[in-house]
């Protein structure tokens, strides 16, 4: 592991400097900054690697799963139940948060971790995606996009500075520069263009951002178009970010293309960064995106089938309002060591759905993210024993496609 | 205290007869009953008690407050959760129960604490307060009650043996009789009617009741009429159960009448015997009532006003929408145990509101119940170091009436 400098000044008296500016007197050079990723161990007969990425607020093992907290919560979920889902690393989106409850509050709170009683490491994406997904009346440019509320429809303008600054004022561990998210199909004219803004707008985020004790993470666009994606990435590792987030995909390409362009893109990123997956996914996209190289994931999956009394087993998914388990004494899942297993029947829960009991829907996605979290443990393990190979080609011919 | 033997037979091969039958071979007379009350101290200068009610599922501590889990889940919150705020004896509702998931399937669960994973005791209504309260359609007649499912229209009856069998199944540790309720305000002879009803029904179940290890109460009626609930009363206390509840109250009647109604009643009930007043209420009515003698209370109040943003502290309420808590940082309540007071901020608390996150209501009602929790344990010691009468003056002085 190379040991890697903040490129701020440090100055003893003032703290960090959050802007650059002369300070002749106290600065004395640059300072380590708080944040690491090291290779433990990488699998002989794939792409897949076990890192550990150290940030400000503690370690997170890789391959890794990131829990999603849209708003500031992971849904009807305490941070306690949480921490025993095994979850370490969880995501807020800028998006909502800069919208309610603003980003002044967040940090005259002191901070995303404060607001969010959190205090293992937090990621915030850049609000991109949402821009693009959520938002009316979204205008572009070269240099931002204006956007209004999904809320009161507010105009809102946001471009690679701000997204930057605003995350630096959220105060996550891991930051996300401002992208172009492209919708699938997308013509190639369109995912180029995309592509100009991503690198252009990651461009100026790197200089924007202020606080060394974050990691700034750049993503690669480019659709499913691999000679976009080469590009993209190449030119985004000559400018050295801390890690490489794939963007752009789990929009309808399916998960064979969504696999191909993860692993093209991954063989063009440095060995020495994590690699983010956004927005993936099931547990067979998984598996194949960490044979592919991945160490990082996001998804609402787990939180919001569970919600929808959709549970995942190794044995396929269980749907909870069937009548099927309507005297099921068992657990979703034999031998499962979560809260929800070790305490209620199928019978139970398939109640709590058909009279609309909120219990139903935070005990399955407590399910569903243990779920994840042993999905990851085992293949960590896999990978520590050089196992993995033969064991995700095992799991990817049986998995259930969910 | 004095020990109390079940009516009902042993035979230690069959275990307890649920059923009187001959069995000459087998019965050797009567098995002491698992469920006893005993007063621990009295207060000199009120009728307040401090008691211990033991049941086939654990002992509790009266006065005791009891959390209200209507269709066998207190809302949004775990039973891990319940009990860290210190609440012991909950409450389900008969009538949603037996509508969904129906008797037979909680049967077949292995009861009601199978179902709830509760370990601890549970009382369950008899389902005559939700007849006149929920359901459209409601014949009456002196046998019992024809009423539509709010769900789905399917008419169902429901009689004082019925009633009784179906909380025999569900098996929770205290049952109720199936009484009439009657609305504020009532005629006389609308009161009278139900009292007779009540009375009947009353006389019905006691036999029909087949599971001695579970505490069977009787309710007392009669509105505001002194007249009437002295009768009820007094008919009811002949009959002999192992407690009784006031019912008919807190239906729009006011503080100072229902205070006036309980301790009419509560001095005319035995003193060895458990009394409940059922629906019950604010902080205030319920240091007035324990005043006047009362041993239980249920509510929705702390969740349900949970549920709405509103707080309950010593200092009055706290709306939690207000714009007065943007940035504030403090807990609900400085020096609350409760995990909401100990890990988030009014700030925070606000923001879920706001946006929707269900972690608000959660929280909110965690801490509305642990308020309430600790307002039983102050009472129960004020009583225990006989300081409980100038205590309440001093609280029903100052209190908030929320």
């Amino acid at each position: 592991m190379t040991t890697r400098y903040s490129t701020f000044d440090t100055c003893p008296p003032l703290g960090v400097h959050r802007t650059e500016h002369a300070c002749p007197e106290h600065c004395r050079g640059s300072r380590r900054i708080r944040h690491s990723f090291e290779i433990l161990s990488t699998d002989h007969r794939s792409a897949a690697r076990r890192g550990l990425l150290t940030t400000a607020h503690g370690k997170v093992e890789t391959p890794a799963f990131i829990p999603v907290g849209t708003a500031g919560a992971v849904k009807g979920i305490t941070p306690q139940q949480l921490k025993e889902t095994g979850s370490v690393l969880i995501l807020a989106n800028t998006y909502h948060l800069m919208l309610r409850p603003g980003v002044d509050v967040v940090e005259n709170l002191g901070g995303l971790h404060k607001l969010m009683t959190w205090d293992a490491p937090i990621l915030t994406d850049s609000g991109g995606y949402q821009l693009f997904s959520l938002s009316p009346l979204t205008k572009i440019d070269d240099d931002g996009v204006e956007f209004a509320s999904h809320i009161d429809g507010a105009k809102i303008y946001l471009n690679a500075e701000s997204a930057t600054k605003i995350q630096n004022r959220l105060g996550a561990d891991i930051i996300m520069c401002l992208d172009q998210c492209t919708p699938f199909p997308c013509s190639d004219s369109e995912l180029k263009k995309a592509v100009v803004r991503t690198l252009s707008w990651a461009k100026r985020a790197k200089p924007a951002h202020e606080n060394p004790d974050q990691l700034l993470f750049a993503i690669v666009q480019g659709g499913i178009n691999l000679d976009l994606r080469t590009h993209c990435a190449r030119e985004l590792v000559k400018l050295d970010f801390d890690g490489y987030a794939i963007g752009g995909l789990s929009v309808g390409e399916g998960h064979e293309n969504m696999i191909r362009t993860a692993s093209h893109t991954t063989a063009l990123l440095p060995k020495d960064r994590p690699r983010y997956l956004m927005g993936v996914g099931t547990p067979a996209d998984i598996i194949a995106a960490v044979r592919a190289g991945v160490d990082m994931f996001d998804c609402v999956l787990p939180t919001r089938n569970g919600r929808n009394a959709f549970a995942f087993t190794e044995n396929g998914p269980l749907r909870l309002r069937n009548n099927a388990h309507i005297n099921d004494t068992r657990p979703i899942e034999a031998g499962c060591d979560c809260y929800c297993c070790k305490n209620f029947s199928r019978a139970a829960l398939r109640h709590y759905f058909k009279t609309g009991e909120y219990l139903g829907p935070i005990l399955v996605s407590l399910h569903n993210l243990r779920f994840y979290q042993r999905l990851m443990a085992r293949i960590r393990q896999t990978i520590e024993k050089n196992e993995f190979a033969d064991w995700a080609d095992e799991q990817l011919k049986m998995i259930i496609d969910y």
